[in-house]
């Protein structure tokens, strides 16, 4: 019998403590009746306190991916996570994208791991952005995710925004290529955060929170991986941000720090 | 609250299409109260059919490693499985374990992937057995769980041995210092596949099941990881052994093929 499954590609980094990267995105979709494939971005060392390393894959993601292309179904999406790549070698992935683009596909730009050695500038985070919106094609539904600190870097963003201005914001991110802006993590009355579900005229926030003094490692993976998951279920873009804010909210209270370690990871189930 | 959920640490290689390795290991083992944190020992690239490319990973296994071990629990295992590095790596890597060993750990020997580029010779695969081996500390429990070809390559044994000559054949591999064997795929009567668990004075018929035409891909990780996983929940060595190839069993009806390929692979859950 030949399956044809939805199939979710991870494009993650490798974080061995097992907190965030490809094993949160793979411990979150192997939830959902898909196929997973990964296509590595990143190999790092880290303890679930700190990002010591952060290495290129040793296999080019492009040519992974084209061994993967001809065994794809129909109906898959495409979940990117840390890109330690160089310019050249994303232009070179998202080339292999172009001849089977994925209909959904999510990224969670990520400036630097929250403790540790750095990754990227401002300036080169939006040359990604640049990179992979320009790739979208207008049958396909690609969608940034953003905490508050990589949307200041990519927008003229400032904490102050009120909703509307959100969208004034967003419109450089959507003159890139992508569909909409999922933003988490802004800030709303007092102790509450606040994510918003952005287009090109609507910003509906998705749901209010309490900020917790400590924020577990894997949210953010947590959410885009389960946004994946449900749309490739047939859920649009903002019930399956909606739905994976749901999960999130259960799986908060599974959090737990390892022996050893300080911070707090999210929970498995 | 600290966690000290029993940890697994998957020393794997990544085949991207989720048959089989690290993605294989992590469907696995995610099914269990576990923690599970991984340090890649391969990159690969291949379709689910054939294997075009075998890396070294960009990370040495024994650093990112030496990053974990403050933060394992006391009660920790390890699953060996493709292991592209150097005998000096590897030396490395067993002398990090070395420092603080699991208690448990299995290695499913892999000489070279079913379809593809090769990767090790009978000897440079003997030489990794006693690198292994000669790292265990007597109170703990380190499975070898070769195929037969893998038996093979390690030891004396030929085609038409008997249970009891199996056990002679497998002294060289207690010799090295490895507690168990578990040969899977030996050939029992006709068209049945029969596995053992062999331990220095017994040799033990764990199941015995029709030789099906096509094999899917990922059963030896699939045992490797479940037995892992019951090991670190308290069953004895034999007993994981038999619930893993249980569980396999009712797992093979799941077997698909992708579509563009022609080899099945194993499904999840």
């Amino acid at each position: 019998m030949v399956t044809h499954k939805p199939t979710a590609v991870c494009f993650s980094g490798l974080d061995p403590s097992g907190g965030a990267g490809l094993l949160r995105d793979l411990s979150t979709l192997y939830d959902h009746p898909l196929h997973v494939m990964a296509v590595l971005t990143s190999e790092t060392v880290q303890s679930s306190d700190e990002c010591f390393e952060i290495k290129s894959p040793a296999c080019a993601p492009a040519t992974t991916f084209s061994k993967l292309a001809p065994i794809l179904p129909g109906t898959w999406g495409a979940k990117l996570g840390l890109l330690a790549i160089s310019a050249d070698e994303l232009s070179r992935l998202m080339g292999e994208l172009a001849h089977l683009p994925p209909r959904y596909l999510i990224w969670d730009p990520i400036l630097n791991p929250s403790q540790g050695v750095g990754l990227h500038s401002n300036g080169s985070l939006l040359d990604m952005a640049k990179q992979i919106g320009s790739a979208r094609r207008s049958d396909c539904d690609w969608v940034i995710s953003p905490n508050w600190i990589e949307f200041k870097a990519l927008t003229s963003a400032t904490d102050s925004m009120e909703p509307k201005d959100l969208i004034n914001a967003s419109r450089s991110i959507f003159n890139l290529g992508f569909s909409c802006l999922w933003l988490k993590g802004g800030h709303g009355m007092g102790e509450s955060i606040r994510d918003y579900w952005i287009t090109n005229n609507d910003c509906v926030a998705i749901a209010t929170h309490e900020r917790n003094p400590v924020k577990p490692r894997g949210t953010g993976c947590f959410l885009s991986s389960s946004w994946l998951a449900y749309r490739l279920q047939g859920l649009n873009g903002l019930e399956s941000a909606r739905q994976a804010t749901d999960d999130l909210q259960k799986l908060w209270s599974t959090s737990d720090v390892l022996p050893g370690g300080t911070r707090p990871i999210l929970g498995l189930r």
